[in-house]
């Protein structure tokens, strides 16, 4: 098999050779014990699986240096914008702990037998468990926060499934650095063996997801990608859940009252989000509505100046340079489109880019404008009135992100720019901006198609809802039940007969508080 | 386009043509009225839904008479299962509504704004909120409970989300009336015109799915019937969720000492139950694991006997009764497999089926036995050891259900049988039968492929979160957010900066409890 080369993205300079492409008995041994890792790892139990998370964030910790160092040179990120990373993708697992130790994931629900308006209920307790061995492919633009040590390995190691990630050849010798630490703190935690594992190779990909003890794909990253990789699943005997964080525009609207309060701020703001990551984000805005008139004029304006002193931006491969250099050239060739500014040139040197601005009058957007393009570019559309504006966005296609600046207190058309986006986006943003995300109990990260094929989020406590189904039991035994779901166990929040509950937590005398629903709407 | 014919499964005979089939123009007049009563209909709110499904219920229960008299005509299925199924339909419509009083569907969160571990955390706020028009596919089996006024209709009007029934041609008639009674009940309950929407003819079903206007698709049939649609929807320029509840097994495993204790009471209540509805039920029992030996013997000879009493029952419909010929033939020339016992032989009119009871040997089944065969037929397997029923268990493709009938106080089998089963099943029955589905919180109707393709429930209260997307508003202002998520209203279950508040009803001094969390895990 072949080499995985690490590449220095300043230079285009392979610099190690880290590992040798996953061989298909290698991949099967390594699906085999991931698949025998299920039970044990579910049997560690909410609390052990936290500690799990713990150990890992403080391995993580123990080695930050080393890890920063080698994720910048294998991505140009920088070691600020990587030691952030870092920072978050130990928060990240540590909430994922919060989350196991709060117990209400689990969606808890007993509904004691009874005579009901349908007849007899015998005894019924649900759960959700883990669905089994989850592939994660970990993305290229995010080195540690979406991959290895990422949100989908947080999240599915939460939910008791063992973890398989595809290491994104971009940064090879990063993941590779992550996992052996992973690996390590799992031992420590008395994790099973098989609780993560890491493959190499795209071949290795394509036939993780076709493993019949892989239950669950967790993936971001291009939509042809995706498509490839469900084609495969679709050829499965068995199909299974593809998670795809895919593709997303992430418009942003600034209203004219706004453009007019505080164009010279936004033109900054907005300059500053499009670059960001070198314009490498799923939520970097990709499109910037901008009153016609004397303010919008003003703001374009400047950010054509922001943007002209911007330095070249290294990409974080040749993939995505090449892909920048194809998109630049389809969007300015794009009925309309003129170029509004560019950065410096760059040394010539790598995987380069000049930041770009771009403009385009508003109406039916041609898709050139409406598709993502990866990289530091951002399209700017003005708008002449009211209808335009809602116009052009009710022709857009569906994003992770929709942002309104807004004027102080106005309310009135942003009102009316949120519901023409609303039913198009999954986070709507008042006078921020996209890029940056946080991770908390009730943040979303997801949207409808193109931006994801998922109902659940890929980010915050919530996304662990994605490796896990429902399990009811029906008339069982005590002794054969989830400890959660016993009628003595009262430390997470649970719905009994149809009343919701939370433990009372630190009051040993009073464990529980009752609340919500009547008696007879039990029936 | 073709007349619509309602035929007599107990003759064969048209009785009445019901309709025509709906045309591109109308399916297209259909979509666009649903599409615009997606906002009224989500802007009616929990309360007015709620209201709307009360309506739907009491208008139902009001035509009590003609609807089962009318569906026992289509089906005959006979005026006392129909009557329960009636009864069924309108707890469960009933049932949603105390879902959306309660309100904890919702998933609402509140963070709000401060330093966490990560850095600054904007305001964040969340809930999941509908996904726009549903397509519901009737199925043949359950005229009422999953039919036009069934729980995915039911599920999706809660959320929010208009409905297009496809009706299914097994009953037409059925149809065509419960969505007229559903219709009235909803101008009644002042919803938007194109709150509810009925089509007829496969290729109207067709057009559906692939309507831009459809924004999910909730099914319950047969798997070729799911795998056409699922090929259309991948040939949409954005796939839409398909929840396809498919075909299972239902395996049932007795114990030798369940055996041994109540064989004749087991055998009567087996039998009961694969001819049960004529042994139309998703969860009809299609394997039964019992063990070698004179207990075992007993039984299956009680089985036989009971069978071999059992009168021809009539099948839904033409295609269902030629599946059951076929599948019939198909299990009885499977290697090994024997006929125990066969019913009455019918009277050569309509859509009959003869109960037929079967045996194989345990080990490796064919495929002929473990695909699941729709009609009054089960296959009794016997097991000689512990090594080999469980080594059968894990050879079984996945269920709605698993079933462990065992002895008095029994535990340490049944444990490890559902060690090996409780992955490959959505609901774990002990000592019952898996026919019949209780409508309530903890109930979980679905399972891993074949059974579903789906990590969520077609039946019971979570049902729901099948057409609900989550949606984050980031630092909006007040005005501008749903009710459920301003800070003022405090009528729904929320977590707020991590910690789980549920509403206190009925106690206006004091109308939160709050628990669950503690402030450093906030960070």
């Amino acid at each position: 098999m072949n080499d995985v080369p690490s590449i220095d993205p300043r230079t285009g300079a392979v610099v190690e050779v880290v590992a040798r492409e996953t061989e298909p008995a290698q991949l099967e041994a390594i699906c085999r014990t991931a698949a025998s890792a299920a039970g044990p790892l579910e049997r560690l139990g909410r609390l052990g699986r936290s500690r799990l998370l713990h150990e890992m964030a403080d391995a993580l910790e123990d080695q930050r240096d080393a890890v920063v160092q080698l994720a910048d040179r294998e991505t140009a990120l920088g070691a600020t914008r990587l030691g952030g990373e870092l920072t978050r993708t130990c928060f990240q697992l540590r909430m994922f702990a919060e989350v196991l130790e709060d117990g209400g994931y689990l969606e808890a629900a007993i509904d004691h037998p009874g005579t009901t308006g349908m007849g007899p209920r015998p005894d019924l307790r649900r759960m959700l468990v883990p669905v089994g061995p989850v592939a994660v492919f970990g993305a290229s633009n995010f080195p540690l926060a979406f991959s290895v040590p990422g949100g989908d390995t947080a999240a599915a190691l939460a939910a008791g499934c063992p973890v398989i990630v595809k290491a994104h050849p971009s940064h090879p010798a990063t993941s590779q650095l992550c996992f052996d630490i992973l690996e390590k703190a799992a031992g420590a935690a008395s994790a099973p063996e098989g609780t993560i594992a890491l493959v190499h190779g795209v071949e290795a990909g394509a036939a993780l997801v076709a493993h019949p003890a892989v239950r669950a794909v967790g993936f971001t990253g291009s939509s042809a990608g995706a498509h490839a990789l469900v084609r495969i699943i679709e050829q499965r005997p068995d199909p299974i859940p593809f998670f795809g964080e895919l593709s997303s525009l992430n418009p942003i609207v600034v209203t004219p009252t706004a453009a007019e309060q505080r164009g010279a701020q936004l033109a900054q703001g907005l300059v500053d989000s499009f670059t960001m990551g070198a314009g490498q984000f799923c939520t970097k805005p990709g499109l910037v509505l901008v009153p016609s008139g004397v303010a919008g004029d003003a703001l374009v304006e400047a950010m054509g100046s922001a943007t002209s002193e911007r330095a070249a931006q290294v990409l974080l491969n040749g993939a995505v340079a090449g892909g920048f250099g194809s998109g630049i050239q389809r969007l300015e060739s794009a009925p309309g489109v003129q170029v509004v500014a560019r950065g410096h040139d760059g040394t010539g040197q790598g995987f380069e880019a000049v930041p770009t601005l771009l403009a385009a009058p508003a109406g039916t957007l041609p898709t050139e404008v409406t598709d993502e393009c990866f990289g530091p570019v951002t399209v700017v559309v003005r708008y002449s009135s009211t209808a335009e504006l809602l116009s052009t966005l009710e022709g857009l296609p569906a994003s992770l992100t929709a942002t309104v600046h807004r004027g102080r207190l106005e309310t009135d058309l942003p009102a009316r720019v949120s519901d023409a986006i609303r039913h198009r986006t999954g986070r709507l943003i008042f006078d921020g901006y996209p890029t940056g995300v946080a991770v908390s109990w009730a943040q979303h990260h997801g949207g409808p198609w193109p931006s994801t094929n998922s109902q659940h989020t890929s980010v915050g406590a919530t996304a662990v809802r994605r490796f896990l189904r429902p399990v009811t039991w029906q008339d069982a035994p005590p002794e054969l039940l989830p400890p959660e779901l016993r009628d003595d166990v009262l430390d997470v929040p649970r719905r009994v007969d149809g009343r919701l509950q939370v433990p009372q937590r630190g009051q040993d005398s009073d464990p529980l508080l009752v609340a919500s629903g009547t008696p007879e709407a039990r029936a």
